[in-house]
């Protein structure tokens, strides 16, 4: 039933990845934000459309970003600063500068104060959208080091029992580095599914499966059916029986760490600014011989991948390995774009007189 | 459906906290462990029946560990290490020891370290059993901290579109204080169930939900059935279309976290020492104020508390409350025994001269 959700790419445009972004680049260039920050923002959205994450890649958010600083609501030049600080930890106050600019940022912190104690976490309030949550878990990699993401979001996913949405989609993302195999990368919300998935089947006027959504009253949907208007989500697990309290509880976690832990308030805060981010980076070093884990990471990931699979499946996949896989192709093709997003990007840039790479 | 699972009270034989503590620690004396490590495994027991989580607790923890040291495979009077140190992290050998008795250690010198840097993390490897693993993160709520636990189990979950059992139910635990609600305490495994669950359903005959376990192909089996006698977990989120890939990603961060960054090996790793943990400890006052952070928790608390209910339910819990009002409760009125199991412990105080104190 997955399968029926995925956009069609017969008829895309295949972009090569160093054109998207410094296209995107330019175009956030023209919205305020300085030449290297708006690389930095080009290279986090064209890293998911190269992983297949396309729901955060350049077609799903840059004309989200772009209205954000056109209305206002993004700062192009904040003056972010640490307001609080220890060797291990510390405090970001983002002033509404856009959350894949910064969070890359914090993380780099974080990987300067485990190069040091070992350990580094860095909380960010005041923040606004991050795009791909590993992406900033992946920046420890080459550092041989283990990085976490999670994001608080605006409030859409019920808690286990409720008729009301609390708490946002809250991702968690983990990177671990391996020897051959491709890194660990685990991104996921913490919620039954993603709300594009659900926008897409309303959209394709598509069935979708039971264990997504609550009904207006707030039970659960357990049987497939039409997607609704008003979308509200479950938390992982669906409902009660199957462990929704668990998906709930792991969404509280990262409201708290990247909501409460920040200062500036958690996901369903009226008026607050709508994100708080939490990174963090581990040294591998600092608990075991960087080379050994590698190899047994490779060990690891093997083991999974050659777990005799179920019927109806071909393989058993592990988090991190499919992203690596099509951005292997797409890195060599380019990245697919729906041509009314190509045709949105080449309006954009003319109005705006960026250069178009495509 | 999940009433029909609760063992039944009715029979129950109620024991005082304290008198089933220094009992139990009486016990674990005879077995060759120094008196104050005696009496923190049975705190360790003791507060997860006081916490009506009797899955850990006595009944069904006690005798495995009697008969671990009986039979040699947990080590009595461990030489448990610091391998490895650096200001924010530490590897420890546990030599054999029970989790319940040096987990708390390590977790005290991850507090230490967050004292002094912000952060604290602690891997343990070489390790037995820690029984309920929020007792250890509990630890760091009286230190302003927010604490955390995993650990790495032998294999009897699935993972996602796998037909052999890979990983444990690796559970997650964190405590947050909060300063007059309960302190949000999430505890679960990231299976979709607990084992213990389907063994009470197989006893009592009864019809096990859809979602909970796999057919001995691998399926998952969505619709209600008996329970089999070859019981093999699913991931939380059950099947592919429900999120299961969700809870194998977060099962595989608790195996790589808690066992491979050890250096003892993983869940499926044979011959391992069954084993491995992670506890941290979080300095709130590291990243914010401690007064402001404990009151926006309160605030945070009594915000889902107060979540309009769907219908079916009269109100919406926080990871931590229902423990904290069975805890109230059980606190006065005593911790309910099964006959069955009063009477082992009464036989096993008996055979090992223990002064049994109920």
């Amino acid at each position: 039933m997955l399968e029926q959700f995925k956009v069609s790419h017969d008829d895309a445009e295949f972009v090569k990845d160093d054109d998207l972004k410094r296209t995107v680049a330019g175009i956030f260039e023209k919205m305020g934000v300085p030449p290297e920050d708006a690389l930095l923002a080009a290279d986090v959205q064209v890293l998911a459309d190269l992983r297949g994450v396309d729901s955060h890649g350049v077609s799903n958010m840059l004309k989200s970003y772009v209205a954000g600083y056109q209305e206002g609501s993004i700062n192009p030049k904040p003056n972010w600063k640490v307001i609080r600080e220890t060797p291990a930890a510390a405090n970001v106050d983002s002033d509404r500068g856009l959350g894949t600019i910064i969070t890359p940022k914090a993380m780099d912190i974080a990987i300067e104060k485990a190069k040091k104690v070992g350990v580094g976490m860095v909380t960010i309030g005041n923040a606004r959208h991050l795009g791909m949550a590993s992406y900033h878990a992946m920046r420890a990699l080459e550092h041989d080091m283990i990085g976490v993401c999670m994001t608080s979001c605006p409030p859409s996913v019920l808690p286990t029992f409720g008729a009301e949405p609390r708490l946002g989609t809250n991702p968690i993302a983990i990177a671990v580095p391996a020897k051959n195999e491709p890194p660990f990368v685990f991104d996921a919300a913490t919620s039954s599914v993603a709300v594009n998935k659900i926008r897409i089947a309303g959209r394709l006027g598509a069935e979708i499966p039971g264990g997504w959504l609550a009904a207006e009253d707030g039970s659960p949907i357990m049987e497939p059916s039409q997607a609704p208007e008003n979308v509200t989500l479950l938390p992982l697990g669906s409902d009660r029986e199957l462990g929704s309290h668990k998906g709930y509880g792991l969404s509280c976690i990262v409201d708290i760490l990247a909501g409460v832990l920040t200062g500036f308030g958690y996901g369903a805060v009226p008026g607050r600014p709508n994100f708080g981010h939490y990174v963090a980076a581990y040294s591998i070093e600092a608990f075991t011989d960087v080379e050994p884990f590698k190899v047994q990471m490779d060990e690891w990931s093997q083991m999974m991948q050659s777990t005799k699979p179920a019927p109806g499946h071909d393989r058993v996949l592990v988090a991190g390995l499919p992203e690596a896989e099509v951005e292997a192709v797409r890195r060599k093709e380019g990245i697919p774009l729906h041509p009314e997003v190509a045709e949105w990007i080449r309006d954009t840039c003319g109005e705006l007189s960026v250069n178009c790479l495509f």
